[in-house]
């Protein structure tokens, strides 16, 4: 048993689940007599360097519980990124001073890819320097692009989201007697599973005909062929693109006008839009129908409104489950899923090795992909349609969300 | 008595409620013996000058039902408007021949103030031509801007995605270590209730600091000295506009632009973004803060998935009405919403002459606006929170929505 006090941090982009893992871990640790104090970082590792520490024991156990239904990062978020330890020690000494202040014997922290190198980094440098700690990471990530897990908490959440949204506009798109095309901008940078969604709606009847990833090389000659012939078969053409989409010199979309002279919006400034405004422009050049851009922007992150209930519980438990395998005696690994079946639907929760999953990014696999690059295929489906399902019941207030309101207790 | 066909149609832009209406109207009509036949127009008013008449006999109860939890307009919609029949009766004449075909004696049309005029020209010319109808307009709008009514169905829903849409963003947008300012446009060309919407997000502690509406006069000089007020203030800011706000020339606010050579996109287009990115281009230019515009766009008008369970059932009880008053013998009137009490919430629905409320436009009253015309005061909250009451529980199909799935047999 190693007794001492836990501290837990966010990290990266929020979604709409994140704070189910933290309920799930603070709860648990809240409630075993192994761990003395349970703390939480603001803004995560940065919280620790500045020693900004949350007491959560001071919480009311009811706004506790409603981070299951809050979404965005309660405790705040950061994109710090640790040097090396072995060409900068000051940060991990600093870190290794506030945890002895604390005497933190328990990290855990919630993030996508580079929160996974931060956990890395702490776990090494704190062995290395012979002080008991058990460090985990906690996965999160709208993006879906963790190795090491079958999927992501907060990813199902988006999808549903995506795929409901893309159902909802595709009925609104086609109410006028004439053609429209309409272009759908999703989050992903570097992986094309948020995108790739949207073709939940298409399975249902009601949403995009063509889907462009960054898992392939996008090109605006094919783009303007692709759209053609849907057009010239359907009339309307309803397109998903994801914002990381890249041509094969590496631009994204938005950088590919040939005439980037005119990348100026009305006050001077390189343009703010993404993809899905660059292609509307070029499409409206090229056809003379109606084109509408839309960008699903932070929502499809923050919609706890219609988060998956899945997903949801999945991220209550890998917070839970996390501090179970610390109180097990292990460390330095992320709290990963397996899934055991499909039908029914059922994961277990693993242990992958920090070093597995730091830095390195999951795309959708190559077969999932139609040969033309412009459409997913069933497996897809398949593979997400299981994290989507149910209602999530919220406890409303004046017919709105009603959010976690923690007092934010600095320890001293 | 009067015996024979009837004939619904739907006009202007969709919401998530107007199949409500459709559904309450319905089946209203299949069930009373007075009238033989239930049918509806194609695109409005353009499907019966087409003689594009949909069977409704012949659809399945089942998924008639599942008409309230599908938005858009299900047997489209238009943009159609009539000339003055005292000029040009050509369209008139048409309308009477098909309704003489079909004995059509029962003609509702759904819709906001075009719709209503439609109706009003139909309803005059039918008296004239003695060619006994009775006509009946059904409102619907997310603007919320018809006269005669308390407010409108399709507002409800707007409102309620709007307000918890902002409360999300709100929360997304503070867990950096760093202030943001964040802009959302909301829809309202010449109206501004459903981008005061958004200070219901307000009132629950997590909504915009400043909202502009169409209903006062746009100041680019005012619009900075307020961003720079509230952000020495508290750092992030969080601003709500209305597409239709214009400056003292009349201007919207993407064409405030000093620089309107410049006002090309990448391919040499005019603009597509609307206000709020405009606004964020400004902003960049005189703080040197993050700052991202979002545009609600379609998915406001849309978003079924969290309509408002208060405004589906009155639009259906509208549609419903909207029949048994004119069985009753009236005809040339909209029904409307007259609020009996507010604590407990009460309406009574009415009949509001199609004269009163055809073409005209109803705004926000000045005393519900600040003086400053940066925001939205007290009597606005009191009147928008029983519209946004309580959680749509819909029947979902693999954990997405589940929309209506009509034959849509045409009438030979």
């Amino acid at each position: 048993m190693l007794k001492g006090n836990l501290v837990f941090g966010q990290s990266g982009g929020p979604t709409a689940v994140i704070n189910s893992s933290a309920a799930g871990l603070l709860n648990a640790a809240l409630a075993s007599p192994v761990i003395d104090n349970v703390y939480a970082a603001e803004h995560g590792i940065v919280g620790i360097l500045n020693d900004r520490l949350f007491d959560i024991g001071q919480e009311d156990p009811e706004e506790l519980r409603l981070l299951t239904q809050t979404p965005s990062s309660i405790f705040g978020s950061c994109r710090h990124k640790l040097a090396d330890f072995n060409e900068d020690d000051s940060e991990y000494l600093r870190i290794l001073e506030i945890f002895k202040k604390h005497n933190i014997r328990y990290f855990f922290y919630n993030g996508g890819n580079d929160t996974m190198d931060t956990c890395h980094k702490i776990s090494q440098f704190m062995q290395r320097k012979g002080y008991e700690c058990r460090v985990v990471g906690i996965p999160k990530t709208i993006d879906n692009d963790l190795c090491g897990t079958d999927h992501c908490p907060g990813f199902g959440s988006a999808a549903k989201y995506v795929a409901s949204s893309f159902m909802e506009v595709k009925l609104d798109s086609q109410v006028y007697n004439y053609p429209q095309i309409i272009i759908v901008e999703v989050m992903g940078r570097h992986a094309g599973w948020l995108a790739a969604s949207s073709v939940l709606a298409s399975y249902k009847g009601a949403g995009p005909d063509l889907i462009y990833l960054p898992e392939r090389t996008f090109s605006m000659e094919q783009f303007e062929r692709d759209v053609r012939a849907v057009h010239e078969k359907k009339g309307d053409v309803m397109i998903c693109v994801s914002e990381g989409c890249q041509d094969k010199n590496g631009r994204f979309i938005p950088e590919m006008s040939e005439n980037s002279e005119l990348k100026t919006d009305a006050f001077g400034h390189k343009q703010l839009g993404g993809a899905a405004d660059t292609l509307a422009s070029f499409v409206k050049e090229k056809f003379s129908i109606k084109v509408r851009a839309i960008e699903f922007s932070l929502l499809q992150r923050c919609a706890a409104h219609i988060a998956s209930p899945v997903d949801v519980n999945e991220a209550y438990a890998a917070g839970e489950t996390a501090l179970k395998f610390s109180l097990d005696g292990y460390s330095d690994f992320m709290v990963g899923f397996k899934r055991v079946s499909n039908e029914p639907y059922k994961i277990e929760i693993i242990r992958v090795p920090l070093g597995v999953c730091a830095n390195l990014e999951k795309t959708l696999p190559e077969e999932w992909i139609n040969k033309a690059g412009n459409f997913v295929l069933d497996p897809f489906i398949d593979y997400t349609l299981p994290l989507i399902q149910g209602q999530t019941i919220r406890s409303e207030e004046d017919g709105l969300p009603h959010f976690a309101d923690l007092k934010k207790i600095l320890v001293v």
